[in-house]
């Protein structure tokens, strides 16, 4: 930690500085320049440090010089990790995941159907939501509970694992009964009770990002999960919230690779809510292999103007079947291949 | 609800989207225009039906005529609405609620101490956390369930009602038992499955806006608390998150008259968290009192370099004393009082 | 300057980094941390410094450890800054400067009538647009030269100083003719060819702060027109733009005390672009009084749904004068004085 | 246009408001709903009217059902456009416009030498600044004309037609005997007074988005140039500000699927300002490309960390011609091809 004091300090406030300093264990070292003088705080950067060494007087900044998070950082742990989903399904190597489905789980036909679809179009794992975080309470919220069952049976019939969104800790057996891997929904990705929570079991969490996350905030996110022992976490760019209107999120690519840089763990695609709008899903997916995610979760729906939610988003099955066209040609141009039929083809 | 549909529509792309409309209980009422057609939609607009017909082919947008929300629109209930908060003291009329105290519960001897401190200098409820969201897992999180006996402890010996924040349905039948407000963090605006929680309790709720909450948003959350039976919703503002780097957060002093014209809601200001800098703290206080903001919440820390979170933005004693100051002298211009030691002065 | 280095540099990194310093004629000061290692820039923190340290390989992070500008800010001028704009009128002293008037000047009579019944409500400063920035080029973009005459006229039959937009160097001479203040607006703040030319002529000069400027980047705009040998320049702050869609823009109330905390230059508030609703102008204008704004820029039109632009967000003359009152009673409360008729009223 | 009406209109506030759409020379055309009055205005949408609509009594919003540009839509205009930018260079068709170079024009021999290995590395604009805007006036702000020259005569030596920004009228005719192509810049993209001059001559311009640009401004700014008769736009994404840290700028490429759905203009990706880091240059390059777009601005410097400007966002001559085989093998998956040596190659 680095601490820039003001000019106007004196002597008194420098060593009330430092005092403060050793007090928590740590050594001050000084350089007096000629506009300011600086200290360097010589000890582990722990965080809430920041916090204490900005509340004392004549203080002017203060800048942490290493990462706040630690299990999640490619610092402690160089290779990439690959997360094993059940089923034979791997997210973090060369294969790409590709995850689909409807956004609501609408009923035991419905999602059966789309497992078979999207599974036909080469998907490898089934999204659907049983549990729904919808803005205005008055919307369909999900089936709940019997949602799960459907899911979790539906992807048994076609040999996909599942994924689906926790929302409340009231609902963790549940769904670490019938999921795959446990998604933490954007509007979740600091509700730091669900994230311990989440770090306590043992099943692969997905964690998209917020909102307005930044990116050292989402990892630190992930680090919470990890700090409780659970270190099956992957995490997903589902576009960001700015000042532009002309679609629903803005799909951040950039930091796609900062957080390969940053991190050893996979990362996940969304331009279904990335982009808010189908014809811009399957441009946005292709951008994000090229970019280098390990995957894509995608909205589809056999019927989207009759959807219980996100219809604008989603992809008719010919849609995604085309879709993964697409992403196949430039996957191959960053050396990565589809899953399911296509792998099956390429074998 | 308004349909605008794409110049490249043909009879039959008009007649899939009156069907559908139809199909929803509604009726379509044509305005073939110069350069396109619009369909209005007769009947009640429903949240979700925007995704639907957004989702039609050749429909380019939609819009929505009404406001979303109506337990918490000025429209249904015209009057301000006024919440009895204990020991006498009431959100929404004339009289400012001033709520002060330490971000973090250190011990009980401390928040005994800052009790007594910010009632002395005028606030009439305290506050203080017992379970803190921090953006690390590695920092302070709170004191838990001792931490809230000692708070109760506290506002019992001064007579004032206490408020503090819950993170997870677990810890609601302790919140409910030691707090006379629950708090909602900015960080779960949209977690809700806890706002239908405290819905179906009838403590009075204090809901702090999101990071990048939209005031519609915000509305909407405190809808779901409605909807669940819960009239006693406190909005709070706390600063948004924008592309500004010179404060923690923007406070949005807009939101202030525009949360009063479209919402009998109280609404608090937190400059503390609206600013994250001690020195900004007072001149936002005055600048939100002065726009008709119904209270202030306020970071009180005796020593604030020792503070364990927060400490860059608490105001010490005297400090908080003087702020108050300041603060009253803008309450008499908008003619609005000052609580506490300051309304007995006057009386 | 603080530069950190990745924990993977070799000895000869190091080498490398120290000789670039040494390069730029300043010398480098090392601190071997357990975790990185830290260097010291000894010598003045010239901008553009940065970059060239931020490009070296095996460099973490640049530090800054002090301002960018220097004219602008309060270290090298500590009293605040009167700026002197004619007929008796100073900005930036114990009485409010209220600039106000039509978004644009429509004709003669128009501006004349505006000019009166703005003084009437206790304005001291004419506003009124020749060359108007309009998004569109299909929309009415201002009557130019011609309405430059008319407003120079009409400030000079009613005793007021005028103010209005440059926005090319092609009409510097003109504006700098009939203008008694120069105005750069919000999307030429980083107009750096418009900044010098203004800072080479000595008229005092109001500068909005860009869309998306953050502070810094605002007063290094101040900087440019200073640094040229203009030291008049007035901030003017008029919202920014974030992810908010309910207004048009979003007042920075924060930026207010903090301009004040780091400069001496006077600050103005328009809470008519910085709302874009006229019932929300009010109130934002009495907060940023409270907040320590040295006044305030009005949008004033007879009939603002005639107004050739930004009518929404006009005053009609009663609603002025209204405004008026009620920012009165909050400078009475911040020992500020109102101006115009007021000042007379109250001598 | 739409408006909507407040339930509390009278019949009066109605007459009112159809009067003034009748003055407008239009027709309304009223539907009676449940919740609301909504009026359809029958007659072209023309630009500055929603504001005259907007600041009526009693309406609630008013909602624009066309476009407000023409010349720049691709209902207008339906084919791509394809600009020819000299040296047999076309821009918008199926091969790639490769723009390369450092950010400043250092000397005559760098430039040369920049020129040659870009070229080497398949670029097939060379790009470089005589003119540079800069947030602080004391860094280096371009060699100007002299600059110019350097440039010309670089490109005209390897057969490269050659790009710099315009920052002020006063530099126009300059800039258009020694340029091929005009570059806007981000902070001057809403400087409509040099929109309307480069607008006046026919030579290509390249327009880059602002910081803050919606991409309906970014159009409309486009339709400025375009309105005085200059079709020949290049338009060119750089990046947006937001609320992320971890990045100069966040690059937006949902722009890129966004733009060639409503625009037939050409759009390229400028990926150095993007992101502004080297290190995540080359994969926002091919992310771009499988989006769609039609060519890339690339800052590269043989030495970064003795670049004059941006040295850590440029590309070494190697680092580029690595992204260059990177991205050749992405460009051949959406089918389009790279030029320069790499056309030859494949010829």
């Amino acid at each position: 930690m680095i601490i820039v004091v003001s000019p106007e300090a004196t002597p008194d406030d420098l060593d009330v500085i430092i005092k403060r300093i050793e007090e928590t264990g740590r050594q001050a070292h000084l350089s007096v320049g000629q506009e300011r003088t600086i200290i360097g705080v010589i000890g582990t950067d722990e965080p809430g440090l920041e916090d204490i060494f900005q509340a004392l007087p004549r203080v002017e900044s203060v800048h942490r010089v290493t990462r706040p998070y630690k299990l999640a950082s490619r610092e402690f742990h160089p290779a990439d990790s690959v997360i094993d989903v059940g089923y034979g399904v791997k997210i973090g190597g060369t294969e790409l995941a590709v995850m689909a489905g409807p956004c609501s789980i609408e009923n035991e036909e419905h999602i059966f159907d789309s497992a078979r679809a999207v599974k036909a179009a080469g998907a490898n794992i089934l999204r659907g939501g049983a549990f729904k975080p919808r803005t205005s309470p008055y919307t369909f919220r999900g089936l709940g509970e019997e949602g799960l069952r459907y899911l979790h049976a539906a992807g048994k019939a076609h040999g996909l694992p599942v994924i689906t969104e926790l929302m409340s800790v009231r609902d963790i057996d549940a769904v670490c009964e019938y999921a795959d891997i446990i998604q933490i929904g954007a509007r979740n990705m600091q509700n730091f009770m669900l994230l311990d929570e989440v770090g306590r079991v043992k099943k692969p969490v997905m964690l998209k990002r917020g909102l307005s996350g930044q990116v050292e905030e989402w990892l630190l996110a992930a680090e919470y999960i990890m700090a409780q022992g659970n270190p099956n976490v992957i995490l997903c760019e589902r576009g960001i919230r700015t000042f532009e209107t002309a679609y629903r999120n803005t799909f951040d690519v950039n930091a796609i690779p900062l957080v390969r840089e940053l991190s050893h763990l996979p990362i996940i695609a969304d331009p279904s809510h990335g982009t808010g709008k189908a014809s811009l899903v399957t441009p946005v997916a292709m951008a994000a292999i090229a970019a280098g995610a390990d995957g894509l979760m995608i909205e589809v729906h056999n019927n989207p103007d009759h959807a219980l939610s996100d219809g604008a988003q989603s992809l008719t099955y010919e849609r995604f079947a085309s879709m993964m066209r697409s992403v196949g040609a430039v996957a191959a141009a960053v050396e990565r291949t589809l899953p399911g039929v296509w792998a099956s083809a390429s074998a």
